[in-house]
């Protein structure tokens, strides 16, 4: 075992975000993965399942084993968990009472309000008392708490490409907190590596799609953050959109300056205090690049990193605030931003093993 | 010649939309296809041009030409002019001049104001007399004023995609002609068969971004025909985003219904309007579909079609109605469309050569 | 129903093949569809399951029924069988016995030897006796025969790519029959409509692999076939590989001349003798293209049709000859040359409702 | 600068190779990444043209120059040339003079002979007395050559696929030198950044196409390394395919073992013989991976890998071995191998910069 470095485990380590996971993992400076899990997989190799890992050497010495939590909390002093919601729960209450640091990337630790769970995930809370503890792993947002968490919850992928872009444009009240449309495109993957026609090659390939029309599970969350951030309830449109790529996320967002916004010179105040309010809040993340001149968000510039794209446009015709941002649904929108919070929780770097 | 057939002519036949306009015209039951121009490929077979077209006979006798408005207004009846904006106007006027009916997939006679050509393409418009005669080729919207135009100007790919869907509404007072927003999706042909690197295989494989935002040229077509359907100036935020399909856009537009929301009665009976409002607009229309249930466009599913796929949501949570379209932007995006006004105009059966 | 039809029912209709046969069948001129099975949908429209089909008339009419061979017999005179092998001969009997003319794109009746057919399918054949009585429907190879035909076993994708560029050069011992090489190239549709993980969209995307080495079940009636041809045993060499696209085969396939072959007056005689071959054997079939001067296959050129391209090159560095094909997997590959068998057994023109 | 760090320029660094170089030297332990050259870009910041490498501190400081060698050779320890054949060798002369280690990625120092070099090139060799100074940088065969090497020739994409499983073979005698096939299947990144229209994204994409067939220039360097393995004439087939992705080679090779094969003993005698050949070969190699069991290579497993991945099938059916190989064409076939060479000359180890 390396000297400085913490054990860490993965539940569910076979699916996309997992996989993503066990990547990161292997590769990070600061950690030694001693357990990954999976029902279907168990007593494989690393190697035999992710044929790309096999030129790692621990890849030919790792099993995959069944999930057992007592077992997993000798073996790791942090955990995560790549599950389905409402699963997770199942996993976390008795790894948070062996002392072990969970890091949660399904939806369930993710509200406050079990009731608002229960509306969008159509099934009771598994362990309500423990949504007060979570953090919500938003590292930009929620730095301080992450730093002192033992159960982490790691956002959707959706929610951070539009959260990210909105939090200090709301927290600052330069854009109204009604009205707000986000529009939002995503890769294949984000479906999870699930056997369903739908998700077919010859199903996606060729094809833009439209789903979840007009309530998506992933508005819960978003709409909590939002709150939390204009201090009032916000309420927002949400449409996600399938696309045939592999990765990315991109999110276009329609917002109104709270501002009074008719002359070119209103326009040019508005623009200083969002460029402003931007540079304040991320100028100095190493996550969030904020572009420059005339470019906008490509995801193929930020796929296999955990870097999330910003830019924005005032339109003079229309009054309104356009922000677009492109992230790596499986690495910024998942496993990458997991990673970076448990940097943060144990006090490693914040980009180790992310760049 | 087959006796009941016109004689028609591509000019600008080696982009897309030509090929696309070959193909629907070696195939029509009512059109002889007697010249394709193309300065690059003069000389050559269709075959030779078009590998995919061999296999028809005309393919071999029919070679393209250099583009002389002379000799073509002797060789044809129709002539479609697929060429770019600012070039159209030298073939329209000698054309029907020497009583050609010029069908014009350009924007270049879309518009009915010659200042706003300036402002959304950057150069004098060509030949502004001919403004006020050119008819805008929507056959759902025009179709007595197509039947008897020379000059018809067929629409844009993504104006195509959001006037269908919203203009019965606009019509009908059902949404409020301010604040619409229209998010729209392209595949990668929308770019036209240009040697650009940005449309190079691997610039767009697997990237997903926004571009001209937020002022693209289509702009001006669609606020000028939204304008006229709610009798009233309208803006609207119109987003294009380019995304790694041969094929199809899909539009999502964002609108807000005029009826005061706020219960569930609101909402039954806003939507009984919306769905009368489009039956009674689409539900004899052979290229308009309205989905049913729970479907939602799929441009896989209208992919060399003449189809248009609406479907709409009212969301209770935030009050708008949202509604979705597909089509394929070569096809009734742009040639098929194009086919479409020709059968019209020529009173052929407005499907002919399109199923 | 219309006058010289044909009723027509298709058993297994919601696998990639079935619905390509759907699309077929409900624009053939000479064909009433009059029933559509599938025990998954039964009860359904087409309109429901396929919405690209939502624009036909019958499309709303037409339902999904469980699979009774009894009532199909009373429905239909000619029954396709787009099911998996092994199950076909279930419905085959009965079928055949009560009068119906069926064509089955499964493998179930394609080879003569029941035993060659146990040691590539792993199981014993369901109905030997009826082996003897099918014709296997290459048109251009059995076209005679399949005029007659009650049971015609529909070729599989990659046969057809491999035969019909053969067959004519065994015929004329113009090749060897010795030592050929068949490397196939196939998009994902290839794998039917399965949900298995092997075959999502991030499997497949970006990723370019062999499978079925060096034993593939088709090679079984490449061989049986070319042997007929050759008027001896023919062992090949064949590798398929999954590629990224929906539709499409190419076949690469390396042959060595049976003619000494060392100066370029051998070559140019070689080339001449190979030149009339393929003239004679398919200059005037409507579905094979025999491509000239530099132009080589590529499937983006016969993607939904049922055009088979044929390209050679004699190369004097090696001595071979290498041939290369081009078709649709689902419509020359399957769907669309069943149809074509079926047009020729009901005296049908051949390309009917398939250009 | 770095303590243990060398000075490298890239020249060309705005195509495929040279962008995959300026990501891998960025990030590389013992490399100082010091001018960057693009005649198209000079003056503009890395940030600027690579928006990907946007997060990287150097890439608002390294600006793109004008290829100048004398300002390089001081700039500059080891000097990349990521440039068209037959512009290299410009560079590379007066670099060398002024004592820079060159690596050349084009195919302009690969042959031994500038006559071969005529015959595939069409031109002249630039410099025909380097030819016999360089090294062919295959660092599985040639390592103690590159140790020592000023000029370093980076092998082709499809020679690495085709040599790496090849090499060993022939020079264990375990296959015959004659009658060698190599079907390879490419992704669209080989035909580099140029804005042609063959390959536009819609040419490419849902299109599967052999070119450059039968004479492909790549077969130069690929018989010439074959020869020197086999120890006389090596000759072989080679058929390149435009496959839809962004970047991998499969290679299929197709070769007959020199030993007597009738029986199931034989074949397992060959089999011992051709699997301990590998392992002695490649068992330690760090880029490298032969795969066990029932795997079969699949580029997405080594797509942004310096990985080539092995697996074979000896055909008791055929008598022939069947080798196939599948690499990332531009890492371990081009920019990957090319730094591997460079880490091997300046003694480092073998992996820095790669995984």
């Amino acid at each position: 075992m390396k000297n400085d470095t913490i054990k860490a485990a993965i539940i569910g380590a076979s699916g996309y975000s997992g996989e993503e996971l066990v990547r990161l993992l292997l590769n990070h400076p600061r950690v030694e993965l001693t357990a990954v899990t999976s029902r279907q997989h168990a007593g494989q190799t690393l190697a035999r399942v992710f044929p790309k890992f096999a030129s790692h050497p621990s890849s030919r010495t790792l099993h995959f084993s069944e999930p057992d939590t007592d077992a997993l909390a000798k073996q790791a002093k942090v955990v995560f968990l790549a599950l389905p919601h409402g699963v997770a729960a199942d996993f976390a209450v008795p790894l948070l009472r062996a002392g072990c640091t969970v890091i949660d990337l399904s939806a369930d630790f993710r509200l406050k309000s079990a009731e608002v769970y229960r509306e969008f995930y159509a099934h009771e809370h598994p362990a309500p008392e423990l949504l007060q503890q979570s953090v919500y792993g938003l590292p930009e947002v929620h730095r301080r708490d992450i730093a002192e968490a033992n159960l982490i919850a790691s956002p959707g992928c959706y929610p951070t490409s539009i959260l990210l872009p909105l939090i200090p444009l709301l927290r600052a009240r330069l854009i109204r907190s009604e009205g707000i449309i986000a529009n939002s495109l995503s890769g294949v993957s984000g479906a999870g590596k699930k056997a369903e026609v739908g998700f077919l090659f010859c199903e996606c390939n060729e094809s833009i799609r439209p789903y979840s029309v007009p309530k998506h599970r992933h508005l819960s969350e978003i709409e909590e953050q939002l709150s939390l951030a204009a201090g009032s309830r916000v309420t927002i449109q949400f449409t996600p959109h399938l696309i045939p790529v592999n990765r990315g996320i991109l999110s276009t967002l329609y917002t109104a300056p709270t501002a009074h916004f008719s002359t070119a010179e209103d326009g040019a105040k508005i623009a200083d205090q969002v460029a402003n309010c931007y540079q304040e809040a991320y100028g100095n993340e190493p996550f969030v690049r904020l572009l420059e001149g005339q470019m906008l968000p490509d995801t193929k510039n930020i796929v296999n990193t955990n870097v999330l794209e910003i830019a924005w446009r005032l339109d003079p015709r229309t009054g309104r605030l356009l922000i677009m941002s492109a992230e790596d649904n499986i690495v910024k929108g998942a496993s990458g931003q997991a990673v970076q919070s448990m940097n943060i929780r144990f006090g490693f770097p914040e980009t180790a093993g992310l760049i």
